[in-house]
């Protein structure tokens, strides 16, 4: 008989039909006559419940079975005596197809976060972390339907490149010459004409300037890979390799980027509401639990969410927002400076409290922002937007592009940038120019935010960090 | 007024309406009293013809612009009177966003794929390229929606990794060290422990060994995400960086694992066929033109995709299949033999000449393959297998892996690889161990297939091959 997955199971609720499924122990305990099993197959967040009793051929070695072992179990769906439950499954038979041991990880007595992410390998085993990366999965297929939809085309833009195309330097290197007997020309310097590339090369920051080539050809499109920065940040909100999502878009201005930032950032929370309710509630189970724990405050992340999703999305200008946060009286840790770029204290001031739901700043001094933004008619601004939700801040960052090649090139000349390795990017703005943006989504600080997790070490599958590269 | 895409024209045709439309100049000429150009904005294969007369307003400017060139025309749609266009648009207003100069790379007369290359960042703008890389995207939506329908879980396996996972040492290395000034312990070797992880770190060549272990949890799983090998391989197969799709499921064995893969491959296939015939037509066209240009036989490859997306996959052992090879009369490069892996050769002797369809190939002599692949009872073949396909040979190649912990070790030990970087792998045959099965597609190696193209580089955004990391 061919196995059926428990999120099947559960929606069909076949009563009477005979069943086979297989699944690992999340629990199991023993009665006079009769057992009871809680398995999940990882196919939902639900479980289904077997019963087995006495006269089961091998009841004896099933019923010793320890948590985490992994069996498949025959026989009649039958609805649930108890709570919660639909339907269980009255087992004919159990085969054992993996046992575990004394030393299994994953107990029944809570176990950390801190440990589990030395357990990477087996987390997803966890109610906590299937109902994290199921949501992940369904923010990815959003993702790619919310553009798909809009007639973006998906664009795997080079993850090897030669180009520091932010201008920060935080690059990892990527070679394939023996570390212990790096060759130098006459002057001493690293020779790279006999490495792989026949140049130094690094790890991408962004797609964005491949995916500029693209817009201005295929009109509209979007990245979503990963990226990576080699910056010694050893903290919850950074990664050293995270995913990406980049779209960017021929003929569209700021105002359009915008009105694109907020249709996506509701899109992928409505998404989530409608495909992972059941996850969204054991996450908010867990953060209910965890502040009554921990004696804090519950803050219910879900409910903000509900709201962010049908908000409009305020506009104020950058200059507004300096003004704002001045005259609010708060007391915020860096006083608010016109030139200097916003910090997160005055983002979710203005987020939570001034607007109390989403806010879109827009035209950035130019010093604070990279080279490739628009200059506004003022001189001294940028065409970039910055996307604030309550509970974080900033979730998004974009601009519309410099499509002039004469101000693209003096603004690149002020920065003191090389302009050789962009000749590429330049020519965009020597042939057929036309005004285009885009944005960036930093996929896991999305995912951070939707889940309410505290530590973006929890929402990727295997985390690299300073000194961490395991599995 | 608001653009209009040129694929939502020629979809919805708005005879007598007044349209905006922003694109690129294919083509522009000039008649006594009017001009016509052609306009294509990406958004699909197709172009709008615009006619303008010389009473518009700018004529003279406008008549005089060059291929490539960037406009905003705004008109009425009319029904065409030409050939092979339904609609066209009467300009009366044509805006110019960017002109480009005598020097633009891509003018009407015939350029080389060779040439193009060195113009990545241009050749999404041709008429080619578009149908590439759309068919590209098209079968990445075909993936998720493939995988995802089925209750698959999309998992970002890591890039950065300190596992050699194939054992085959063709590695990218990843540091943050200064390459100029490599710091070496006492004893001479690379002191890795200042490094930015604090050990050796490279480019992932699979994500499999990571998918099994969400498989282990989560039940099927599949990756979608970049792979590395820095092999010396300068050919029109082999790239430094391309894009794998990694299926996993528990409780699968090779069986399900083959229809798993035939399935996927008809899919990919009937969904571009669905979604992307313009584009199959573009292809077939500059396909046959190639092939009479180089007095060359036209191989139809549209035909051969139409026939494998509705064929059974047959199922041979890899013993049966040297058996064949050996008694075909055949005359192979290299003698087929019992022990050593097939050649492209055999490959496509089998699939083109001896089955005339796509055949699954299985239960491949160990010491083919990789150390994970489960042993059979014989104790001299394991359970791979290898999809090949009229055309090209191996498209996909997987197996079922080896859960039981101790022959997995045994195995490890026989191949002489070390033990220590894989203990989180190995625990997952340890705690609640399962039959599980899985493959890997090479993204590209298959959009060459589905486009005909002969050369990889031609089917991604920005080719990586040795000395070659431009843009």
């Amino acid at each position: 008989m061919s196995r059926v997955t428990i999120k099947k199971l559960l929606q069909e609720k076949p009563v009477g039909s005979e069943q086979t499924v297989s699944a690992w122990i999340r629990s199991i305990r023993n009665s006079k006559n009769f057992s009871f099993m809680v398995l999940n197959d990882g196919s939902c967040q639900g479980t289904l419940q077997v019963v087995f009793d006495l006269d089961m051929p091998g009841y004896e070695e099933v019923s010793k079975l320890l948590i985490g072992s992994c069996v498949t179990a025959h026989g009649k769906i039958v609805e649930s005596q108890g709570q919660g439950q639909s339907v269980e499954m009255q087992a004919s038979k159990i085969e054992i197809l993996g046992k575990t041991t004394e030393d299994y990880p994953l107990q029944k007595k809570a176990t950390s976060l801190e440990f589990l992410r030395e357990q990477a390998h087996l987390r997803p085993r966890t109610n906590l972390f299937g109902a994290i990366f199921r949501i992940r999965h369904h923010m990815a297929m959003a993702t790619h339907k919310f553009f798909g939809d809009r007639g973006f085309y998906y664009l795997n833009s080079p993850i090897l490149t030669a180009v520091d195309a932010e201008g920060a330097g935080e690059m990892f290197n990527v070679t394939t010459m023996d570390l212990g007997n790096i060759i130098k020309t006459k002057s001493g310097e690293v020779d790279f004409s006999n490495d792989y590339f026949g140049k130094q090369a690094s790890l991408c920051v962004t797609g964005q300037l491949e995916a500029e080539c693209f817009a201005m050809g295929m009109g509209a499109v979007y990245t979503f890979g990963p990226t990576f920065r080699a910056e010694n940040s050893n903290t919850p909100r950074h990664l050293s390799e995270f995913w990406m999502i980049e779209p960017e878009v021929a003929f569209m201005d700021l105002e359009g980027n915008a009105e694109l930032a907020a249709d996506y950032t509701k899109y992928l929370i409505s998404y989530v509401f409608e495909h992972a309710s059941e996850e969204l509630e054991t996450l908010s189970g867990y953060h209910k639990f965890q502040a009554k724990q921990n004696k804090e405050q519950f803050e219910d992340h879900v409910a903000i969410l509900e709201k962010v999703k049908d908000s409009k999305f305020e506009r104020i200008t950058y200059t507004d927002a300096i003004d704002i946060l001045s005259k609010s009286g708060q007391k915020f840790e860096f006083k608010p400076d016109w030139g200097v770029e916003l910090q997160t204290e005055h983002e979710r001031f203005l987020s939570e409290e001034h607007f109390n739901g989403p806010v879109i700043v827009t035209d950035y001094p130019k010093d604070c922002k990279a080279f490739y933004m628009k200059l506004n008619q003022d001189g001294k601004t940028v065409r970039a937007m910055d996307v604030l939700v309550p509970g974080v801040g900033e979730i998004i960052g974009g601009s519309q592009r410099e499509e002039n090649y004469d101000k693209l090139i003096q603004r690149i000349d002020e920065m003191g940038m090389e302009k050789d390795p962009l000749w590429w990017y330049l020519e965009l703005r020597k042939f057929g120019t036309a005004p285009h943006s885009g944005f960036g989504l930093g996929f896991e600080r999305a995912i951070r935010y939707v889940t309410g997790m505290k530590n973006i070490r929890d929402v990727i599958p295997f985390a690299r960090t300073p000194k961490n590269c395991d599995f």
